[in-house]
């Protein structure tokens, strides 16, 4: 299904209410990998540095993800640091150590230059569009980005949205972004900007898929045990990704079912630290929860 | 189809970020009515002062409303005052006179003694209780409350809630009662005291009905302008206890199409101030936004 995702393999060290992690697997790539790998063959590109465990990129190509994108340079790993309070939606980033990430400039190996479906996950909008530009067979790209490069580097970001067919949004962002407080009047603004669908991510609240002529809301599936949400908007994109991608095609039926998919790799994410639970999932565990989501939403 | 509602006749005083409106009429009762009436006739049952406006209950008959529960005594009708910011979640009171309501103790009209349907509008426990006990034919009945009433008078309300087949409760006053964090485990807390259902109102987000062996989660209908979101969780109750009415039983397909029903009155209640949008909609408008809603949240 040549399905590839361009974005950070990182260490994490978390820390919520009831519990803390040192230096766990995380990064945008890994995530999305970890999820989308549940459909089928992913490729990824990235870079980590002298101190990144050989063993993550093992157990990645175990579950089937190509890591000849990944290159490694002399450096650390980026290093991300943050804190969750008892409400799971507010954040606090406690560090960011770009480290080898400060001087990433992706180069896909030739095999990934025939790829179709591409996420760009979280990055200053220049590195998106040097990825963009080694995919000319590209079909469908989906772009994720936050509000430190909508404030910063806003025409590269325009840039970035004029190319791309979607763009993945928390609601803080989408509002930032469109300069409106109303999420659907904030959303049709964005559109404005270039791309087709507009995926924004509401955590616990669901999601709503948003295009010129479609509209598509939906709840999250019931967590009962939320461990650590780092990583459920990557993994929210890698089940959507995957489904699309498998699918080989964006009709409206399948963008809503990709949406299904997309919480439910989500919703295991957030069970465990770091990609622990949702890299263990099998693809016949995420139709059974499909299952129940589409039980729990349909009239 | 006998259905009952006991609540509030009210004055509102209301400040939005973008207006004020003094005295317009409130109430929960009135929101309730406004909206069930759109499906067939509602019995209102509640108290007013001598400053209440004649014409305020012409207007609920012409609707189908019947206002012979309405007793009418010396005194101030109830007036609140509430101020919303920018964000329409949150919401400051300013004031609360209670005038008539602090020794209202409802009583039905004989012709009220055979509802079915009944909705026991937010009130001291004591008064929901009273209500009850004047429904002897009741089949199905729906509470809400508050987190006053929570607090201050639990031992009360939970003998409420064991007679009553569904409580309607936002997530903080559901995280309040079961004491639990996580919405999910606290909507099946509350079940243990005593209801056959749970009905979360999380307002923009949506709402879920949580039941012993079942679960619904919909995303609200998505309101482009908000203009004042007073009496939109009567306006929801209101659709729902009048769509359950109108069906006359309360299978699972009947509860869920009940909440659409519910999600559509309380988005048309927040496009207006007072009952000024709900209060002049008709069934055929009612049954669009139904199939709209039902469009944008069927895979």
């Amino acid at each position: 299904m040549s399905l590839l995702v361009i974005g950070t393999l990182a260490y994490d060290t978390v820390e919520t209410p009831h519990a803390r992690r040192e230096r766990a697997l995380g990064g945008s790539a890994v995530y999305f990998a970890a999820a989308a790998s549940t459909f089928g063959p992913v490729r990824l590109c990235g870079v980590v540095g002298e101190d990144f465990d050989e063993v993550h990129l093992q157990e990645l190509r175990a579950r089937g993800v190509d890591t000849s994108g990944v290159e490694r340079v002399p450096g650390k790993s980026f290093h991300w640091g943050g804190r969750y309070g008892e409400d799971w939606n507010s954040r606090t980033t406690l560090f960011t150590h770009l480290n080898v990430l400060e001087h990433f400039h992706p180069k896909l190996p030739p095999a990934f230059r025939d790829s179709k479906f591409v996420f760009l996950a979280n990055a200053e909008p220049k590195v998106q569009l040097e990825a963009l530009e080694q995919c000319p067979e590209r079909k469908f790209v989906l772009a994720d980005t936050m509000n430190f490069w909508i404030e910063k580097y806003l025409p590269d970001l325009q840039r970035v949205l004029r190319k791309v067919d979607g763009v993945v949004l928390n609601d803080e962002e989408a509002r930032m972004l469109a300069g409106e407080s109303n999420l659907i009047r904030a959303a049709r603004k964005v559109l404005e900007m270039g791309p087709r669908y507009v995926l924004l991510k509401k955590g616990e609240h669901g999601a709503f898929l948003i295009g010129r002529d479609t509209h598509f809301s939906l709840p999250a599936y019931p967590v009962v045990e939320v461990v650590d949400p780092t990583g459920a908007g990557d993994c929210f994109a890698g089940g959507f990704m995957a489904a699309v991608a498998a699918a080989g095609n964006t009709t409206p039926g399948t963008l809503r079912r990709a949406m299904l998919y997309g919480t439910v790799t989500a919703s295991y994410c957030v069970q465990g630290f770091s990609t622990e639970d949702i890299g263990k999932r099998t693809r016949a565990e995420v139709d059974a929860r499909f299952a129940e989501l589409l039980e729990i939403t349909t009239v």
